[in-house]
């Protein structure tokens, strides 16, 4: 008897006690609005991928399940970053979600034809290796499975095997692939992103019943760690203690007479118009972010720039609290759902930076949260940039003086008296921690790819000016 | 000095006033999350489009605007139903909408291209007005601005000048149009769409100044009439008292032996296999409704013909309560996001028919809303149906004997016993009220492209062979 294996009856036994237990785990996961949890299929062909999928659908409510076959990227996907279109389309709490040609299989591929190289590869195994724990920090819980034909005879046979388990029929025919290419990769990727949150599991496949059930177990398994917490995580990178010396750097002095203002913006705003007008601004694209204190002027600086912007290919958006569903999230996919695509550009009006900032000084979030956020975001940034995405942040820096005169003249003002509330009088006496907040935030967040200019806005022409300045003078250099 | 002209100084002052009163009437919309306001742009290229929408991204809170600019249908869109494109990408409460190229002007490019005869450009105008008679129920307000220039010569100038409206400079060369065709068009296209929720309204545009202020103080007026719940509408046709015939026809008796029903399930399930994987699947979709009382079976009977299907392409969507964000919006908006595309099955496990049922039943909504319901269904499912999806729906029936026997059977298992909820017990007191709501509904949704069939239930062995047998026999039918 072969050592996994399950006899007719053993499995009818097995099958009916998994069964009951996966019904029980997915309502509870359902109840507790905890998950996804998704589940990766990957391996042989002729290994019963989709029988084992299939098995689910048996057992469980089918509205929760949720299967994603992913083709090579087509159109707007290649254009975007590669992981944008599993972010976009991550199934909600409370599901399962089946993955067929997931994130590995396009780098895979590319690689076995011979279209990256070693090193590009395994960088892309890393990025994918960071994603992944992401989504587990995030509450996602994932179960990658392998699965396993096991192989008496070796050589030729095992090569052509791992062929198979790359090549998924629904992509067609691929041309040809080299074998020791093939087993690089698999090896490769096994060894860059078996981590303690998402180890690659190999299920050996040969015997449909013993897979159908191992593969149930090991779903059953992860569900209940999620229920229980029982995840285990690395403690997050100590943060250097940042010095404050950017802000205390702030010359509050700044101002542009009325007239200098007139010339400089009709000046910046026609090279503006111009510059997104550029034939090769259609296969970039713009992020720009605004921070600030309250009333630091945000809203005027973004409107003198999208004065120069057609409003087809723009959108500015506003970021507020999250809401209970998307407080259920990963905290960046309402972010991503919002990038801009080629020839676009995308305004946030306050952003993901959210994290370190407000949700950090009012404990909206844990301080693990916060600590992990820097890293997420430079690699969120990054991946963006790499598309040709160009990403600048801006902060607009008031006293806090200047700041309680416009409050006071908000308060007077009917076109502006709806701006105030008690939440801007509240934030205000917590200025010092979130100057704390600021400053580690510009000390992790500040990279060559997507740079913070810290802008003094005492006067609120010398901060629009310099704003539309510093996007022109960048898009300028990115077009050349 | 010509009518419709505005001197500098005149355009300065109203511009202040406005302004103020527009950025006032926008805060008051995203405080009371009323709107969306959609402004349709539409007439002559030179009479600026794109500029009198630009004037409101110098007014207002740019993070609450949202222009978009559709070009002709694309991929996937052309092969979905004209409007879904629009749907799914409505804007939510508490913005404004801009729209270049709406759903106006597909019709209008085909007709004067010659593509589509006369009657059928009024049978899409018609279908328009449906779908902005909707919208206005439901809460979003429509503005139709046509931007006219005054034609002293008329004539030749006269036609080209309608030509240019219609074809966008962005989507190209179109090739030459008809001008009589333009001419007609432009006049069907008022006459038919001009309605007292959504009139047509001609701005003069010769003057920028003038056009800018009217164009304004229109949306205003909009606005304004959107939180004071002015909109006229017409009021909904009565309804007919609908005989309790059908229901009272169904035979409770109709059984199936387990010898039966193995068979027959192996037979019907191996023929649906085999239609889904038909090449004309391809070009087609499966849309399968399923409702009935609590315990009716639904899910039993929907996971018999999920078994047949693969994953990948099909998807069972649950339907709950909807959310506080989706009370917002127009109730058939989130069953328009889950049509399925070409090749694909989308199920519903309870559906839109909430609307006359549930939401009728518990008083969740109006009168009047469950009561236009009807046809609102009617046209969702018709344009679905006009694109090749295959409509079919379930009615579940059971006694309220067996409706007990259920409960209490579901109380004593322990892989059901989650399923039954306090609301269920609830529900079961209003049964007769539930009746009169069925009858209703099958009176007023039954059509030919979308037929309900009331599948006697209290056998579970019959109900799911008879449902699977019906699904086998109609996509038989369609793929021939």
């Amino acid at each position: 008897m072969p050592e996994h294996h399950l006899s007719k009856k053993a499995f009818k036994r097995q099958r009916a006690e998994l069964n009951e237990a996966l019904l029980e785990a997915q309502y509870e996961l359902r109840k507790a609005n905890k998950g996804p949890v998704l589940v990766l299929v990957s391996g042989n062909d002729n290994g019963g991928k989709a029988e084992a999928i299939y098995s689910f659908y048996e057992w469980l409510d089918n509205r929760f399940l949720d299967t994603r076959a992913f083709a090579l990227p087509q159109g707007i996907e290649q254009r975007m970053p590669h992981l944008w279109r599993y972010w976009i389309s991550l199934p909600g709490p409370g599901k399962l979600g089946f993955y067929l040609g997931s994130w590995y299989h396009q780098p895979q591929i590319r690689y076995c034809r011979g279209e990256i190289n070693a090193e590009a590869f395994q960088l892309q195994m890393e990025e994918i290796a960071r994603f992944e724990r992401l989504l587990s920090e995030e509450g996602v819980a994932l179960v990658k499975l392998w699965l396993q034909i096991e192989q008496p005879s070796g050589g030729e046979g095992a090569a052509q095997e791992l062929e198979q388990s790359v090549v998924m029929r629904e992509w067609g025919d691929l041309g040809s692939v080299d074998h020791e290419q093939v087993m690089t990769s698999t090896q490769l990727m096994s060894e860059l992103t078996s981590t303690p949150w998402a180890p690659w599991i190999a299920v050996p496949s040969d015997d449909a019943h013993y897979r159908d059930i191992r593969v149930g177990q090991i779903v059953l398994q992860q569900i209940h760690q999620l229920l229980d917490k029982q995840t285990k995580r690395p403690a997050p990178t100590p943060l250097l203690p940042a010095p404050l010396v950017r802000l205390q750097q702030v010359d509050y002095c700044l101002k542009l007479g009325k007239q200098q203002y007139k010339q400089q913006l009709r000046h910046y705003q026609a090279e503006l118009r111009e510059l997104v007008r550029h034939p090769a601004f259609a296969e970039r694209s713009l992020l720009l972010v605004f921070e600030g204190t309250d009333a630091a002027g945000k809203g005027g600086a973004i409107r003198r720039i999208t004065q120069c912007l057609d409003p087809r290919y723009m959108r500015v958006h506003g970021t507020r609290a999250p809401t209970h569903e998307q407080r259920l999230q990963p905290y960046l996919l309402r972010f991503w759902r919002r990038v801009p695509t080629p020839g676009r550009v995308a305004i946030f009006d306050r952003s993901y930076y959210g994290r370190v900032l407000v949700e950090r000084v009012e404990r909206f979030c844990s301080r693990r949260q916060w600590q992990r956020a820097y890293d997420e975001i430079n690699d969120f940034e990054a991946q963006l940039s790499a598309k040709g995405t160009l990403v600048l942040k801006f902060w607009l820096a008031i006293t806090q003086d200047e700041q309680l005169r416009r409050f006071k003249a908000r308060e007077r003002s009917p076109l502006k008296h709806y701006k105030l509330t008690e939440e801007d009088w509240r934030n205000r006496e917590r200025w010092p921690h979130y100057e704390q907040a600021l400053n580690d935030m510009l000390a992790h967040t500040d990279t060559v790819l997507a740079p913070w200019y810290i802008v003094p806005a005492e006067n609120k022409r010398y901060a629009r000016v310099e704003a539309l300045k510093i996007v022109c003078q960048a898009l300028r250099q990115a077009l050349k």
